[in-house]
């Protein structure tokens, strides 16, 4: 059965090979990476990518941490020990262009010593125009993933993902969704600890290949300044998703984890306007009205 | 006694003197007004000044909504009727020039029928560059307010505002800080209804001279493309504060209110920069070392 030293053994090396492959595909900017300490026990590897050819700004982060957790956590956990053990990779990644997709990856393992553990996770996407037969795409290729473990883990962890990723206060899903999923454990799932296991592996090892394929295909389609304007407007909503309703950052924050690191997932520029509406039937509008739950993407027409 | 209808009134000729003295010190740009129309009962007048002379995107908001509580907030407000009467003035304004200090105010009045009332507001000032002699005479001048009404209300009402506007994960106030107060009344404060009122009055009143006089003093000062930066900075940290901790965003987000009046306070253009560290003595270090609770403005050598 995998334990925690193998999973975090698992996480850094999944971190490393993420971030060569972005290297390679963006083919100018280096990931920069500042080595953390947390006072409670652990710490974390913070890797951030600035300025490249595709890459405007975007972190792959690892961390290993530690110690007791606070009462008022435990108890939102509903655990009954304290000790607890949490590792995990986090990415988000804002491209220059407005054509290329912003990114969202995390697995994530967490223990308590003696009572339980579970495993969590997930990829989602947030085009800034939504091109269907990407999206399709993107969603078969979690599908494929999902399906080699279990028959019902893509429909149950997509309809995760529109539920999580969603603006309430804007009636809008943050983008076209992806797979989110929690607290996976033998009591939860039915399937072995090796076999979630398993499962987060091929998560982390399914971002590489999914996201250098969109970089490449869309880092050079032609854009303008009205374009540009739309982008920064859409990382206003990525910004409003992340600060509102986001629970890693809401816990990063209230538990006083590392602040830089937590926050690298907000992008270099963003904007908001009072009370943009784009222009009928333009693909701004055509994006919006694709922002919705319950998209059958795999089975689109 | 002033009773709601008179407040009321009071609160929208204060956003029309408001809005005027903005649009003459500006000398461009002119107040765009959406009416709104609350389907629990009320609504508002939301006015919205962009690309103006000197300010970039404000809003000066003015609502009376009326209806019944949801319990939830009946529970956290700690009343047993629901009948719910609420008014005020909300401003927030975003200059274009980082020499001008980002400005927040808002006077409040809440009536629960036949049970309570209370009145709340403040002014507080986020200078993207501390100027102390500005800070200074930003606190005089409330401190004179406050005086006329209380001798306790301006150090009260000022700790108010350091412990309220405070991005708490930075460990940073939001700027220099200001007044704020809630849920004044006769048992809270020990005043007349119509001492109170007098008190929140005159706190609206001051508004316009204490930021039309920023504006004048601060709109010509020459600045370059690192101050341009630095406020693109300095208002990606107001909109953490915003959404992370402001109770009146996240009141209206979790109600439904009018999301496109409640976020205008949000800049039209705002930067994260991972892990950014001002040169030491430089004029934005000297600002962050200012951030800081406790600082007696009135009293600074």
């Amino acid at each position: 059965m995998p334990d925690k030293e193998q999973i975090t053994e698992w996480f850094k090396t999944l971190q490393d090979q993420i971030c060569e492959a972005l290297e390679v595909t963006d083919g100018k900017a280096k990931f920069h990476q500042d080595l953390w300490e947390r006072e409670g026990g652990g710490g974390g590897r913070t890797r951030i990518i600035q300025d490249g050819n595709i890459l405007e700004k975007g972190g792959v982060n690892f961390s290993a941490v530690y110690g007791q957790l606070p009462e008022n956590i435990q108890k939102a956990l509903k655990v009954e020990h304290n000790e607890f053990y949490a590792t995990g990779v986090s990415i988000v990644i804002h491209p220059n262009s407005p054509m290329v997709p912003i990114i969202h990856m995390n697995t994530r393992y967490f223990e308590i010593a003696g009572e339980t553990y579970w495993f969590g996770g997930g990829i989602d996407l947030t085009p800034h125009y939504i091109d269907k037969a990407q999206a399709v795409d993107f969603h078969q290729q979690l599908k494929t993933v999902c399906d080699v473990f279990d028959a019902n883990f893509y429909s149950e962890h997509k309809k995760w993902a529109d539920d999580y990723f969603f603006n309430k206060h804007r009636n809008e899903t943050r983008g076209v969704g992806g797979i989110f999923f929690d607290r996976l454990n033998e009591n939860s799932t039915g399937h072995t600890k090796e076999h979630i296991f398993n499962y987060v592996k091929e998560v982390g090892k399914a971002f590489a290949p999914i996201y250098t394929k969109l970089m490449k295909a869309n880092a050079d389609l032609p854009y303008g300044e009205q374009e540009k304007q739309w982008q920064l407007l859409r990382r206003g909503r990525y910004v409003e998703f992340n600060l509102v309703y986001d629970k890693g950052t809401k816990f990063g924050l209230d538990t006083s984890g590392r602040i830089e690191s937590i926050l690298m997932s907000l992008p270099k520029l963003a904007s908001w306007e009072y009370n943009f509406q784009p222009e009928e039937h333009s693909e701004e509008a055509q994006t919006l009205s694709l922002l919705k739950k319950e998209i059958d993407w795999v089975n689109i027409s």
